[in-house]
């Protein structure tokens, strides 16, 4: 599935960094947010359409290995998969690396429910199809 | 206006450090959002219950100044006081000292309209009469 | 280890809300951090003096599972504790309840590990014994 | 002066919303930093570079008006230049505009002090002779 990965870039910014002088741990959330949203954006399946279609996908799930330290300034490359699509859920996985010396900076993996934003209490409800479509041919664990 | 004056303590977070070793600049915006949100829920009109009744207070303006450095694990006060309660329009005067050495850490004003959030686009309204009434007597430039 | 378990309560900030109307995901990442710091602050280790000191302790791992989504204003409790002192790691694990309703927000392991903030690159270092020593017995693993 | 703007473009963060749907007003403050540092960074004075050389620019003052509210996915051109290079001070103006509909965002000042990072306790030096010639011929005000 190599050929399926997204790349997004992104440069660390001042506000992200902590006085360790890194970006701070929390940052990293958001990158992957960043990632997975500007692969749904160019595959055709915008996140800002679909939540104003009444549908979001909030992350039930994160596991995330922070490998080397990132500074202000560094170009970063988010790399984007999609590893399952399953009946009301999508797991994404990540890496993100340091162009300028090949360092890899960070592996995770990110569960998000598909729920229904009208509804009073969320309610989880199927992926739609026309997203499933988009985002990857149906796989065996779908 | 001294004894309307309300007072918020809370401590820098590690996550609101930056590289400079000192709680960044926007950090201290979320500070005075504190500030005056626990001022309105102790003065009995919460502003999650207002957004709940379709009203709105978005920020319009901001003047900040920032005097001394805060680091991470000080602890703050936050002294909010309402100096002006217009048609449809607050502005919020705010000072911020570290009470363990009496150092001024910030000053600043905040403008916010109160605005419809159940209109498409959003259009300013007259502030609630039960909003007025608590956040302060009735004034000069009201 | 029940009663090892430390607990800090905190109030979900407007600012750390997103446009789903919940605190967003990576907020809960600066929850923990609270909870673990706040924890070391009372049992007299303070990070911010370790920190000073030339020791750090960077978040090399997280897994965070979302269970049900905090609002604005919500008051949460976030109950931490050290479930493994290895040499030069720490485990932590939390829960964040709401009192209010009983809900259990999220469920989360961070491991930290010890590093050297004054090597030119950041080199792995045994924890000191004093925060091992106060921060739990040593057990099997460590 | 109209030439010696700078321009950069960025897109609201998921993140960077909050739950009455718009980006939250502490986040402008980032994309101003982002504007100014992007600025340096082009006229060959990088900032990164800077605080290694241990000179430091605080931001001292903060003036902002909110005209419009962004949305998650907007793409924001942010227009930041030079308006005084003082002794040991630079005042930056900005103006943050939606290109998609010409919509002006926000208007902006901040003045940033000229720091030694390396003191005990920060003291203000002149601003170095290289940033002043990098971001402005001398003006009548410095």
């Amino acid at each position: 599935m190599a050929d399926e990965t997204h790349e997004h870039r992104l440069h660390v910014r001042y506000a992200e960094t902590d006085q360790m002088g890194v970006a701070h741990h929390a940052s990293y959330l958001v990158y992957l947010e960043e990632g997975r949203t500007r692969m749904m954006e160019e595959r055709g399946c915008s996140y800002a359409e679909m939540e104003r279609s009444g549908v979001g996908l909030p992350v039930r799930r994160v596991e995330l290995r922070y490998r080397a330290p990132a500074r202000y300034g560094d170009e970063l490359a988010v790399r984007t998969r999609v590893v399952s699509l399953r009946a009301a859920s999508i797991v994404f996985e990540y890496e993100i690396v340091r162009p300028a010396d090949g360092a890899r900076i960070a592996t995770a993996t990110t569960e998000l429910a598909c729920v229904d934003l009208r509804a009073a209490e969320r309610s989880v409800i199927p992926l739609p199809e026309r997203v499933r479509g988009l985002l990857g041919p149906p796989r065996g664990d779908a």
